[in-house]
């Protein structure tokens, strides 16, 4: 499984309603993304293709806010209050280790989920549970093929 | 960047003293997870290439308990409370798609973070935030050549 993967993952499993995966084109991804929404549950968007700084540009211009996770960005625990606080729509910003250093200017937020070299897979997922109050992960999805019963030790799905 | 290496980024910068790499010996990783933590600071422990099943059992005799992170299992709100009780040394299990089914039986614990598929970076990262109660995302490393300074829009890094 690719890291766009994991981030794709992550991002639907912790509350988000969808994601763009800028400058890429990738067919796959998207079937494979989609096909665990369609058996998983819920509704999830993925876009891929769309070059980062329009779709950033996009965003901002239809009122919405961006969140950049980044090593460099304030602490997460200092600055999450002030990003729930926002009533606009968010745009969660993650990259690889090489992000254009505009991207630190254009976001509204930089935000450090640790000061330290961190993957931006588990940085998206901490992010997002802290943004939703750690309330996300007992969530059930409507619309679920398969569901899966918490077990202690073993594994149930329901069809 | 593979997903191991994010696997192990997402341990040390969580406050895990150390990863164990199974069944794969792979130096590279070995460097490149030693070099982070000779730059940012800090203790961590790396090891790879010993057999799954024989680091796992050496493990439980030495008296430390096993926490299987994978979708089956049993909610992490629902569990976390029990595990922070326990005192004893903890490794968290972290595999890909297909892990044995015989871990399922070897851990103390099965822990869905999420019962929705997700990634194991991502997975990990928040499990210990949760287990560290929240309280890790701001330490600071003893011994560190480079320190991030949180910054607003930038990078500030101090040698």
């Amino acid at each position: 499984m690719r890291v766009t993967t994991h981030v794709c993952l992550t991002a639907r499993a912790l509350g988000a309603n969808g994601v763009l995966i800028a400058d890429v084109n990738d067919k796959q991804l998207v079937e494979t993304i989609s096909r665990v929404t369609e058996r998983f549950g819920g509704e999830f968007s993925i876009q891929t293709g769309a070059p980062w700084r329009a779709s950033l540009m996009r965003w901002k211009r239809a009122g919405g806010v961006v969140i950049h996770l980044t090593a460099y960005g304030i602490p997460l625990p200092k600055i999450i209050k002030t990003i729930r606080r926002s009533n606009h729509d968010k745009l969660v910003v993650v990259g690889a280790e090489k992000v254009p250093g505009e991207l630190f200017q254009l976001a509204d937020w930089n935000v450090a989920v640790t000061n330290q070299p961190i993957s931006e897979v588990s940085a998206l997922g901490i992010f997002l549970d802290w943004l939703f109050q750690h309330r996300h992960l007992e969530k059930e999805y409507p619309n679920a093929k398969l569901q899966i019963i918490p077990t202690e030790h073993g594994k149930r799905v329901q069809n």
